[in-house]
């Protein structure tokens, strides 16, 4: 069956996340289904790399797409940008091989948490706005930590669910960005809320209510304190998926 | 009366501009003049250097505050961004001369308008999406033709209401930033939509559908041509007062 690799964006304050639901229309894989059933027929079948939660957002999902059809590639992205609502965009569409899939060909997953020093008018939904002062230099040095094979079970809901919680972090840095703070952070796979995790122990961090050797122990030992400081999912983006 | 310089940004998506009217809350001067009523006493008054329509923005508006109150600006700040909706944000707030008035002191305008080349999730709000493919550099050129002193009479909405449709134009040019086209201009004072329908304008040319010599001629010639091409509010900020 035919099979396109696509890499949209979309702003994920409407959604309930990724996920197509069965009790919901309101998910980002739901309404592109919906488009592609529209341009490619009623057979489409479409998944995602990242499984982003309700309000996260996304600058470059990628997901495949598969069905009967034999239009170009750059008359789907049209039609689908055409079928799509506002806050979803197919920035581009290439052919795949048959046995492409998002998720499982996915090497790894960047993720980008935006915390903003200011309040802002325009960026409400996109970053997590922190009043207090934060010690950049103290969260430089906590994001350098969450680097190296890990067992991140205390920043993961649901941890017994999971297979394991053991997880490589390929990379791990905050930048800073104008009036933003920008954590940045890669890795094969994610647990679930694990992202809002880490960004919220940085916070912690910056405002010095918790040490750097406190979240050395936090990798080491199950705790259940970051599950408190879980950062809100308006400041969180998947950024980038390498394959 | 005590009396301050506000510099403000807004969101004008939910707005029905600046100016307060009787008949609606939703106006920005009308959501400031309430939070400063709360924060420096029901004798506070507010003015506003630029007049920008219902959906316009604003990046630094400046405004005038006067009531009686010893409050230290820093405090003002704060209690009136706790006062204000999400969209309304105040930037600074400084000590000014007593006859301070944001309109009438100031001595120059700039706006900026976004377009943007292609469909995005993100910036809906804040940016014009032109379809067509544009011709930047056609557009440089009539984006020079406006500067200097002209009759903007063709650019105006309801030119009769006007004492005078002549506007010195200090600076008016475009820029690329990434797909987006920046077109600025600079004035002492803007007439009613002119920036939208120069903006409009300017696409015109850039789809290749008016020549250069035919913006030469709307400037001096009298034409209802551009009130066609008004560009939508959305693109449109205030960028800059100057004093």
């Amino acid at each position: 069956m035919p099979t396109w690799k696509l890499t949209l964006e979309y702003d994920g304050t409407r959604y309930r996340g990724w996920q197509a639901q069965a009790n919901t229309e309101r998910t980002v894989q739901g309404v592109l289904l919906r488009a592609a059933r529209e341009v490619v027929g009623a057979d489409a079948v479409a998944g995602g790399a990242g499984r982003t939660d309700a309000g996260v957002h996304a600058l470059a999902q990628v997901a495949h797409l598969k069905a009967r059809s034999s239009l170009p590639p750059v008359e789907i992205r049209h039609g689908l940008n055409d079928a799509l609502p506002h806050d979803v965009n197919v920035l581009s569409v290439e052919p795949a091989a048959p046995a492409f899939h998002a998720r499982h060909d996915a090497l790894s997953r960047t993720y980008l948490y935006r915390i903003s020093r200011r309040r802002t008018a325009f960026d409400k939904r996109y970053v997590w706005w922190v009043r207090d002062r934060l010690d950049f230099s103290a969260m430089e040095k906590a994001a350098r930590h969450f680097r190296g094979r890990h067992d991140f079970f205390s920043f993961c809901e649901n941890p017994e669910g999971q297979q394991s919680t053991i997880v490589v972090v390929e990379g791990s840095e905050v930048a800073e960005r104008g009036h933003e703070i920008h954590f940045r952070v890669e890795a094969s796979h994610f647990l679930w809320k694990m992202v809002r995790r880490l960004a919220g122990t940085l916070v912690e961090v910056g405002r010095g209510t918790r040490t750097i050797a406190e979240v050395s122990k936090l990798l080491a030992e199950k705790s259940p304190e970051p599950a408190r400081w879980t950062a809100p999912p308006s400041g969180l983006f998947l950024e980038k998926v390498r394959y």
